[in-house]
């Protein structure tokens, strides 16, 4: 008898694991039920349709040649039969069926399955809040929502991102484009909770606030006020006036369907899976933001939703669905966005989560041009590498700046899979031409930074450390080695300026008895003055972290 | 006593593994000869010098912050005092003495060592052919070459590039955009020989032509005729009149020293070392251009020449002279090119290498945007994955395109470096954003299509077999299944359309004793055509590597 196999969920990954499984089983009958009006689109691309990036909504959902992704292009491409605006309602496992009904007409119906693939996706989170039936309360995540922002994002009006995350800011960049008044609300202390360390994160809210963003942390939302339509958003820290406010406070997985048929499920209520993407139930598979996964750093089950490992899940659910063997075996928490002209990417753990799973990090701020220097363009990016200091094992990186830095991510990424050293890292054989790198790629620099770290060669305190030591007044020198026009133009507070040409001279003005802790404008040079001290018997040296270009806190201006 | 560490040469090799040995060992006296007058440049840029995309040639050497990297300030940053203008003509082992002498006075000295670091680099080779006194002839080496050419390269004259490789066409761009009328003679069949295969060059030299440079494959320099200066170059196929001629044949190393002191030597006489750099004489290192490295795919010496790896093996050198203790692992071949808005990069080992190891290997060629398909701004890029079919191990990828080629070219540099599969870098947490990427990178897209064709599931033949079936008149069909609207614009003469939309309907007009080849744009729906086709009992199906993206030959445009 022709197999069946049926889909729940028309999106990356059940429109991918639909495909998938008719290849591989080209008898088969492969079916996929949706309740939305719209099928494999690319969620991911509404904040860019709401800036005008993108111009046709249809794009988000056609093939890279045009072709839009309907019921028809799957009918007749795909062989794969689609039904949309079709719920699913219930699973009946024992005989095998799925229950169904017909959103228009409210028909219910049953498919039968010998196999099925859920692929339910998630849902925005929304807080049990008064006031959210009010007009102008929007959240990110379907066509029906793109198609609302599009019309509410008016220039000259105000609007409220609430939730500083990844699908937060880019929306917040869509609104700025758009000519937008914006303000962010984000309940934690920083921007990009979870996904990367204080410091870093400040070089965007930094690039957010400068492009005039309103940026408010450790604010949480307490309700909203308006009459029919939004006029403020009420926070912990005060009411800020609207015109629309965006909900963006991260997705909880659909499990209900999956829950509602016995299965097992894992982290936050996602379906539990082994790496063959099977459920508990081993004729149902699951795919995509319905369900958990390994992260390969930790060994721990997460749940990380995000398009590419939806279509890297649909593809091995797919296969298996349709008889064949395929496993996936799990994500490292690699992500990016581009906020305002800046990039910022990431991969692994951050300091913060390693030292919560119990390691001894060392860890690397280094700043530095993305390509040789020499070149026009080169633009600035900061990398932070987090590692094991007793193996030296790469953990983490995180890179935020205007250049180039998905692709140190991606270099990264690929290291951090294979459990790659900060040696092995240093000796990678990248590509290297003055428009793409400096000789020694800002990865490779940053590995023999990490390696002299751990070796005890090198002795970096973080800028956070450093701001701690002036706050309370330690008696310290905090030693500016930069020429003397870059410390004309910008500067730290309280630090002495000795230009490191002039050090090895020089080193009779310094007091032998004090902690000396030296910086620049990256912390090469920084370094390099630790080096001459301790060359030179000065007994308690360090270079601040990042240099001046990291440096997150007030700077002053001495001249000018 | 002191100890005492010599450099001979203090370009990118020597200047890293000088500062490096002083840091590691501050007491130590670390001197550095040099022949030339400049000292620590960048000799990749000097192509951008040429162009003016690099305005002064003084930015060459420069540190990141514009500190001109000269005699002084090896002295006072670096603790690291520089002979230049002075030559080692010679190394007494016994005594550990260099014999040396001061250029401009003529003067003989000589330094002892107890350790020395031979980082005597490379030279251009020049053919032993008459004419080469003529004035006009020039290679790009060194500041001096640099200011040469700078003065030489005048619009509306004409340049004669001898050798496609990648400083060569450097150079062709760089003359191309000072609007010179530019020739490239490459000896071999292809423009970047042992670079990349046959059909990613040709993408090359395809964007080369368009852009009105005149290239000249398996084409022989002979000579040169003028009178005083040079007015043409003779070759096997012709007489090429020029004003300028650039010899861009490679390089040898500078090993003359190390084997008149008896140190062995090995591939093309670079000086041979372990993995500490070591020489055959244990109180001497080499690093940079002059010395040979690893290929951590074959196992094999190779000599690949690289300021990359020179920094890296000068790092070694330094720490290892100093008393330290570190290892150069090798290389994997990986480099890339800018020229003429085309980026190619490659790593590892193109097809004809891995068939010239002895590998059984099994090729992708996968065309598409380098990011997702609807941000602005994406473009096309063309990868080739090589892999050994037995074990699906990536050998090699080589990618060229508008696009960002280098970050896919690092992300598989890396993978190639931990033996990764295709199937483990088909499970790659890359970074994606639409502005980075598709939700399915280029690689992992790539990656799935090879594990397709090393299960048999997916069948490729190159566009070269085609073309040899085409030519020879062999019984086959050849099956466009793109949209008429894309046949319209440009098509493959003797191809049938069938749009891939129509193809299920329309199945009983194909013939099932025949071989079918199908192909698309890219090949994603040629591959989709050959899995339908399979499906409905077609025997002898298969899809064209690429598509019509990638197709090196003339297409024809059917409307129009």
């Amino acid at each position: 008898m022709q197999e069946r196999i049926v889909v729940i969920g028309a999106n990356a990954a059940g429109a991918k694991a639909a495909a998938k499984a008719k290849r591989i089983n080209p008898s088969a009958q492969v079916t996929v039920v949706d309740r939305g009006s719209f099928i494999s689109y690319g969620a991911c691309g509404i904040p860019y349709y709401i800036s005008d990036t993108v111009a046709d909504v249809k794009d988000l959902m056609s093939t890279p040649v045009g072709v839009v992704r309907d019921v028809p292009f799957f009918r007749k491409v795909k062989g794969v039969e689609v039904l949309i605006r079709t719920e699913a309602i219930g699973v009946e496992r024992q005989k095998k069926l799925v229950h169904l009904v017909e959103l228009e007409s409210g028909r219910t119906f049953t498919l039968p399955y010998d196999t099925l693939i859920l692929a339910t996706g998630s849902s925005p989170l929304v807080p049990p809040l008064s006031g959210l039936d009010l007009s102008g309360i929007v959240t990110v995540k379907s066509i029906e929502d793109a198609q609302r922002l599009k019309e509410l994002a008016q220039p000259g009006k105000r609007a409220c991102v609430v939730g500083g995350g990844l699908i937060g800011l880019e929306t917040a960049e869509a609104f700025q484009m758009k000519g937008m008044e914006v303000t962010v609300v984000e309940m934690r202390e920083q921007l990009l909770p979870g996904l990367f360390d204080p410091e870093m994160a400040y070089l965007v809210e930094k690039k957010l606030r400068q492009s005039g963003v309103e940026v408010h942390t450790s604010c949480s939302l307490t309700g909203f006020t308006g009459k029919g339509s939004v006029a403020s958003v009420l926070t912990s820290t005060g009411e800020i006036p609207t015109d629309l406010v965006v909900l963006s406070l991260g997705v909880k997985p659909n499990g209900e369907l999956a829950q509602g048929a016995g299965l097992e499920t894992g982290v936050k209520g996602a379906i539990a899976v082994d790496d063959h993407m099977r459920t508990s139930d081993p004729d149902i598979y699951a795919c995509g933001d319905c369900c958990e996964c390994t992260h390969l750093v930790t060994g721990k089950k997460v749940y990380l939703p995000l398009g590419s490992t939806a279509n890297k899940q649909g593809r091995v659910a797919g296969i298996n669905a349709a008889g064949g063997d395929a496993r996936f075996q799990g994500v490292i928490g690699t992500g990016i966005i581009r906020v305002l002209s800046i990039n910022a990417g990431r991969t692994g753990l951050t300091e913060a989560q390693a030292r919560a799973e119990g390691y001894e990090v060392a860890t690397v701020l280094s700043p530095a041009p993305d390509r040789a220097h020499f070149f026009p363009g080169a633009k600035p990016i900061a990398l932070k590498l987090v590692a094991d200091r007793g193996t030296g094992r790469l953990l983490g990186l995180q890179a935020v700046g205007e250049g180039a830095v998905d692709k140190r991510v991606d270099a990264a990424a690929t290291a951090i899979t294979f459990r790659a050293t900060a040696e092995q890292i240093s000796q990678l054989d990248l590509a290297y031409a003055p428009p793409y790198s400096a000789a020694m790629d800002n990865l490779i620099v940053a590995a023999d930074i990490l390696k002299n770290k751990i070796s005890g060669e090198a002795r970096g305190i973080s800028p956070m450390e450093v701001k701690r030591k002036l706050d309370e007044g330690e008696d310290f020198v905090l030693l500016d080695v930069r020429s003397p026009a870059e410390h004309a133009e910008v500067a730290i507070e309280g630090a002495k300026l000795i230009p490191l040409g002039m050090l090895r001279e020089k080193l009779d003005t310094l007091p032998k008895d004090k902690e000396i802790v030296t910086f620049c404008k990256i912390s090469l040079r920084g370094y390099e003055a630790q080096k001459i001290l301790d060359a030179a018997g000065f007994p308690r040296t360090s270079f601040m972290d990042g240099g001046i270009l990291t440096w997150p806190y007030q700077l002053i201006r001495p001249q000018g």
